[in-house]
């Protein structure tokens, strides 16, 4: 019930891999490492910095090794990376990287347009990723991609969500993210989807990526928050777009939901003034408007002239 | 609880009056007339078409006799119109209104800069205005401005509610408004402040006006089901915007509100594809890309073309 909320919940900043790989515009690595640090120094515990993959498919993220190289680690910070297969994984562990998240999506559709593979092949798959990681005692991650609704096969059931976590969870990993990948997911379906979630999987730490595709967003983390989930990724200043609508909103921008939380009662431990500094940096980096709100209006605590 | 969601909610349009009030360009009495008649198609069922103020106060609306005039009444549609004083209420019941909007700010210092009263003066002033109702055996809507929060003030305490809803309820007055006038509210402060408003006032029947101005609109509607509220203001499109943050976010959109609603399953009696069709009339009546995030994104349900 909304009367009682976490007193605190992680908030995952992943502006510089899933917001900037959905840019038109070339941005260079001396700005992703800007990017990463403004954003390190904010007081995010987590960033999911880049993507090893490969150069051809995402040639945004290409400077991946060299954005990791360049940037000042600060102390208590988490930077994870998304990486699709052993190579991937083998130069995230060189690159240093602290996790990895790893992604399989809900639907067969879905998978084969991401990865040219079905799930089941996908769940075969990241077993070797997994070991890899394993081997250099990093994190890992396991994402259900388009968990929330597909764009190819409309409504996902929960038991194609179960067979992904299943597979996860076989590999050992605890770690789970719910992607909203396309933004259609609504409040009810979250709460719904969640707590299935942890009634079949009680031992999994969730993760919610929503994207604010059609406007519910942070309604969707309202009900996550509801359902119990203690972890929500977002994107600075909303960062990045929709792939399959032109114009469109992707990821829920970071200052949004650091704002509505903490304005809620809820702590994230991240400054929302240096959030907004970001937000503005962010803004250099694009040749569009980024649709983050507080970034427009300010804080609430910004009085008007008086009349 | 989210798990108890309303069946049914009401989705009061606002584009035509809070919407066009708040945009530069000048639209057209026949755009405005046509804007009114797609609405009133779509399933909407109270329409707040226009608003009787002199007409310097606010231009944009200085035809509403005339566009009232020039508008197909279709049948079960409520059309409201506010008014600040008993000439506007003459002018509203001329015009053949079937509902009238007074409104009175929770705060001194945006009740003086609204309408150059102070709150007690306005609680006085609204008298005659409901007699001129009364006479006209039209009902009358009592809206309290700036209940989430004031520009000027800040917070807002829940007895400053309770005072203009007093002076409302001696009148007679059930019909309340609250109004997040520039999207200062947060879900948590929401669900609080309308569980006190019904312990205090059983009997009244609560409307929640949002703006999205920090991207907290939906979420504050899905706070306002879960205290029981069932009727919500928005604006086709999101017409409109914020007059203290320019480019910021005005009413929330009611494609976004009606997606999101249908989507949960509550029902609005509106079709999502005749609404689409009338944000898309609205884009063209203004100079700017207007916020609603269903009309650039389509329906969850259009699927994207299979890779």
């Amino acid at each position: 019930m909304i009367q009682e909320l976490p007193a605190e919940v992680m908030v995952r900043e992943v502006g510089p891999r899933d917001g900037l790989q959905a840019e038109d515009r070339w941005v260079d690595t001396a700005d992703k490492i800007k990017l990463i640090d403004l954003l390190s120094k904010s007081g995010l515990k987590r960033i999911e910095a880049t993507s090893f993959v490969h150069p051809k498919a995402i040639p945004q993220l290409r400077d991946a090794a060299e954005t990791m190289g360049g940037i000042e680690r600060a102390p208590g910070v988490r930077y994870e990376a998304i990486v699709p297969n052993v190579k991937g994984a083998e130069r995230a562990v060189e690159a240093g990287m602290d996790g990895i998240g790893i992604f399989i999506s809900a639907t067969e559709t879905h998978n084969r347009s991401n990865v040219r593979m079905s799930v089941a092949e996908s769940l075969k798959h990241i077993r070797g990723i997994v070991e890899t990681a394993a081997a250099a005692e990093i994190a890992v991650k396991g994402s259900v991609v388009v968990a929330f609704g597909c764009p190819y096969e409309g409504d996902v059931s929960s038991e194609r969500i179960f067979r992904v976590i299943r597979g996860y969870r076989e590999l050992g990993i605890r770690d789970i993210l719910l992607g909203d990948t396309t933004g259609m997911g609504n409040p009810a379906q979250v709460h719904r989807t969640v707590r299935a979630i942890l009634e079949e999987f009680p031992e999994v730490a969730l993760t919610l990526h929503f994207h604010d595709t059609r406007g519910t967003g942070l309604a969707n983390v309202l009900a996550g928050l509801e359902a119990g989930v203690l972890s929500y990724d977002a994107s600075i200043g909303g960062l990045g777009g929709c792939p399959y609508a032109p114009g469109a909103t992707g990821n829920i921008a970071t200052e949004d939901l650091v704002y509505m939380l903490e304005e809620m009662g809820v702590r994230t431990g991240v400054d929302l003034d240096a959030l907004l500094d970001c937000a503005r940096f962010a803004a250099t980096l694009v040749d569009h408007d980024l649709p983050g709100h507080v970034l427009k209006a300010g804080k609430r605590t910004r009085p008007a002239p008086r009349p």
